[in-house]
């Protein structure tokens, strides 16, 4: 078993190997002692893993109840989250109980948010069953919910008490949600390792299993890192944002519908390079190699919306503050720099 | 004017004077440097106050805009708290701008909500405008909700930048909102300083004023000692709960809507108190004390209810845990101590 230890203002340990489901209910007795568990999940998932992980608790001893959502962002919404609070208190969770994340990032986010307001803040476990999950949002402790008026403008930090990452999971997965997450991991490789880089780009999104493990392993330990350095996201945590800007615009213009997060981010992540190349930034030999491992996973490199229709939408990046921008630029692969700038020398950057 | 450092995970100053109101812009530019401040308040205070506080803000460069909702309790929702999410999305707050809670405590508490989770966190000032809010709940950094199924189930812990008190907006209070605030200002002295009691217990309902700016400061100076040992309630902050578990049973058995929160709390501390002088924990000239000034302040020291009646209640109370209760009980004026019994008990010592 792979283990990360996060040092962050809470700390906990992310647990990776294959088959770990059927062992979650001794790791999180171990961890936690808790004796009462609220699941929180998703129709699709709790098809297919609550049986394993309830069965799996209450051999501990562990008592549970569960509450299931249906599958998809719309249930990232203030309805569903009120939906969960009712349930907490009809089962009276208090804040000796734990609720367990069991699902993707949606159940992750959402769950987790819950986590940190009811009752001002209950422990939770994250069992994250996507690859998104696995690499990016069940590590870092960063949880939130959307509005009608954009995504994840409510949330908070909140910091689980485990992440057990089983891979397997990962087999009942479609293609292109593997795709979704692939594009992350490739995002790790571009702001911080030439190393995973060149792993991901050994395989394909046909044999990618063979190397997972090891992928999960070095994406956790670098969103470790950083986060270690920048738990609130007022520095370093914005490299993680590197594609993003440009992929929250793309995935914007679409009205979230053509556009999964993954391939948005991939995109964005090509046509940040793009015009880093142009301004001299980076070689086009890294962008060659970016493009390259993209198409292998099935990521597209641009979309129908030109730079133009993207960059206005930029603006409207909760990450952007109002006059200034953090643009995110790889000067080579595993190489990533913050740039602040005024938003109208970022307009001219991009449409040079 | 007087001031008062909390030294929380966030540092802050509360700062109390007569007229202070006219001068919250500057107090607001000097700690803050924000330049856009979106004010929440109720309809009531609006009409007494906002006027004052913008032309303050805005005199100091400060752009302000303004969401009003009706005053009451059942605005503590969570459907007033989303058209507040709206009202700062539409009005594109960011993390650098600022909310200002404008009001008493269900304004201070979910601005102080809405501030600990939109964007994951903006900042914002408190200016408390009723007596509660002023000596208790603007302090300390809890904010909350309520859902349908209970009060302050959902909350956060978020300090403001600053806390102004203007001890004039207490004029326009009426007797009861004053008697109000006074039940907890008497636990305070009952708590922590016989000093303060007695200051209390040398004015009534008619003359409080006179003694007004002290009373504020001794109680917020008490809440701040306590919430710097024990920011996220976890052991010496139990005591701010002297009479509130069986004030919250009687709160409940009345389904909120007889007895205020203060009238609750007084009649919680007469209980238990006299409890404590049966089983020979207190003396009679203490509860005698404590009588004399919850009569002078208007407050009751019973209810229709009987303790029969309300044991059961508190066992619904969130500060219990599952099978303990933290009971408080005040040996003399000015000392208390946190017991931590199986529920069982607790009924006995409250029933004997």
């Amino acid at each position: 078993m792979k283990k990360i230890a996060v040092k962050a203002s809470k700390p906990y340990e992310v647990l990776i190997e294959q088959g770990l489901l059927s062992e979650c209910g001794k790791l999180i007795a171990k961890t936690t002692g808790a004796g009462f568990a609220a699941i929180i999940t998703d129709d699709i998932v709790d098809r297919l893993y609550s049986e394993k992980v309830i069965s799996s608790l209450e051999a501990q001893g562990i008592k549970t109840v569960k509450y299931v959502f249906k599958n998809g962002e719309s249930s990232k919404s203030s309805d569903n989250l009120n939906k969960i609070y009712n349930f907490l208190a009809e089962n009276g969770i208090t804040r000796t109980d734990l609720l367990i994340a069991l699902g993707g990032g949606v159940t992750g986010d959402i769950t987790g948010y819950a986590a940190a307001t009811y009752l001002r803040g209950v422990r939770f476990v994250q069992i994250p069953t996507t690859l998104l999950a696995q690499i990016d949002s069940s590590v870092g402790g960063k949880t939130a919910i959307n509005l009608p008026c954009g995504k994840n403008l409510v949330g908070a930090f909140k910091q689980p008490e485990l992440v057990i990452c089983d891979p397997l999971t990962l087999r009942t997965l479609s293609d292109e949600t593997i795709s979704d997450g692939m594009a992350e991991a490739i995002k790790y490789g571009m702001i911080r390792s030439r190393e995973l880089f060149d792993i991901i780009a050994s395989r394909n999104l046909k044999n990618y299993f063979e190397i997972i493990d090891d992928v999960i392993y070095r994406c956790v330990s670098i969103k470790r890192d950083i986060v270690e350095n920048d738990e609130f996201d007022t520095g370093e945590r914005m490299l993680l944002n590197f594609g993003h800007t440009i992929g929250h615009a793309i995935e914007s213009f679409f009205n979230y519908e053509t556009y999964t997060h993954g391939k948005a981010v991939a995109s964005g992540m090509h046509i940040m390079t793009e015009q880093a190349v142009k301004h001299g930034d980076c070689s086009s030999e890294a962008l060659d190699a970016l493009d390259s491992v993209l198409r292998s996973y099935d990521l597209p490199l641009t979309t129908e919306a030109s730079v133009t229709e993207l960059v206005p939408l930029c603006s409207k990046d909760k990450k952007c503050e109002s006059t200034s921008i953090n643009a995110i630029v790889c000067s080579d692969i595993g190489k990533a720099s913050i740039r602040k700038m005024p938003f109208s020398d970022f307009k001219a950057y991009m449409e040079s």
